[in-house]
C-alpha cells in the first residue's frame, strides 16, 4: 500500500536494528485518514470472505480493527494483555512472548465474545516474530470458530514471522512488508 | 442518548455496587455501529466548538476516539498508560489513580504530539471519579494546549466526578448518566 509506505518511510524512526517506531501517524498518534484507507484496502484484499467478527489485541490493535470493522460491518473483540478486574474467569487464553518488551503475557477472551460459528478476520499493527498473531489464533480454536484471514498493517519480514503462523493455509494480508532494515534504510519487499 | 441508555440497561452488569460492566459493546466487544452513534452525538454537541485533535487514554478509550475522530475529521492522540518500550522520556505525564484496579498509574504523551496550538477534545469510556479525565487535563496543560471540551459515554453521576474536575469552565458532555444504583436498578438522571 503505496500511501503507507510513504509514510514509513517519511516518519518512521529506527531503533535498533529491529525495531521501527511509528508513534506518529500508528501507534501512538492516530492518523484516522490513513486508517481509513487501510481498512478500505482490508475490504478489498478480503471482499470475497465471508466475516463475522475481527479480533486483535489492546492496545495498538484497537485503532485499526475498529475502523477496518466499519468496511466490514462486523463488531470487534479485543483480547485483554493487561489485567482486568472484571474480565471474569471464564476466559480463552494463550502465552504471548513479546522480544520488544522481553514480557511473557497472557491475553485473554471472555468466553461470551467468541462464539463457534464465528467467522474470525485478526487484525493486528505488526507481525514481527507471529507470537501474537499465533496467541490470537490459538484464541480462535478455543472457541471453536473459524480464523478466515490475517491482515496486519506492517510486517517486518526479515523476523520471518510469517513462516511461523501456525496455521499456514490462512490468507495473510499485510499492508507493508519490510524485507530488511540496512545501514538505516527501510527496504520494502 | 436513548439508544445508548437502552444497551446499558439490557446488557450492562452490575459488580457490587459502583462498577457496572459493558464489556458486550464497549469495553470487550465493540458494536461499531452503536460507536458511529455514539461519534455523531459528541460532533452534535461539540459542532460550534474548533478541535484540532481528540486525546484519549488507553486501552478502553481508543475506540470511541477513533471512530469519533472521524466526524471531527482530526487524529487522535492516546495517552500510554503501560509501559511502552519505545516512548522515549520526552514525554508529558500525570498520576492517575485508578479505584477499580487499586492501583497508581503514569500516564504519559510524547511532547511530539501535542502543540501549544492544539485545540484538544478528551474522549473517554467512563466518567467516575474524575482521576482520568483530571489526569489528561494535566497533560494538556503541559503542553500548553487548550482543553476545548471533555466527552465521556458514560458518566457514574453517583461517584461525583464531574464535580471534582479541575477545570470546571469546560463543557463536559456524558451520552449517559446513571444517577445510582439502587437494588441492582440502573437509575439514569
Amino acid at each position: 500500500m503505496q500511501i503507507l509506505k510513504e509514510k514509513i518511510i517519511r516518519y518512521g524512526e529506527l531503533i535498533a536494528d529491529s525495531i521501527i517506531k511509528v508513534d506518529s501517524f500508528l501507534n501512538h498518534q492516530l492518523d484516522i485518514d490513513l486508517f481509513n484507507e487501510m481498512g478500505r484496502e482490508f475490504k478489498k484484499r478480503f471482499q470475497d470472505t465471508t466475516i463475522t467478527k475481527i479480533l486483535t489485541l489492546e492496545s495498538s490493535g484497537i485503532a485499526v480493527a475498529c475502523i477496518t470493522a466499519q468496511y466490514f460491518q462486523v463488531p470487534v473483540v479485543f483480547a485483554k494483555k493487561h489485567e482486568a478486574a472484571n474480565l471474569g474467569a471464564d476466559t480463552y487464553h494463550a502465552a504471548v512472548y513479546s522480544f520488544t518488551k522481553d514480557k511473557l503475557y497472557q491475553i485473554r477472551v471472555a468466553k461470551d465474545y467468541l462464539l463457534p460459528q464465528d467467522k474470525i478476520l485478526i487484525i493486528d499493527d505488526f507481525l514481527a516474530t507471529g507470537q501474537a498473531i499465533n496467541g490470537l489464533l490459538e484464541i480462535v480454536s478455543q472457541a471453536g470458530a473459524e480464523a478466515m484471514g490475517i491482515g496486519v498493517v506492517i510486517e517486518k519480514g526479515f523476523q520471518k514471522g510469517r513462516e511461523k503462523i501456525n496455521n499456514q493455509q490462512i490468507q495473510l494480508e499485510s499492508l507493508a512488508i519490510i524485507e530488511e532494515i540496512h545501514d538505516g534504510k527501510i527496504i520494502f519487499q
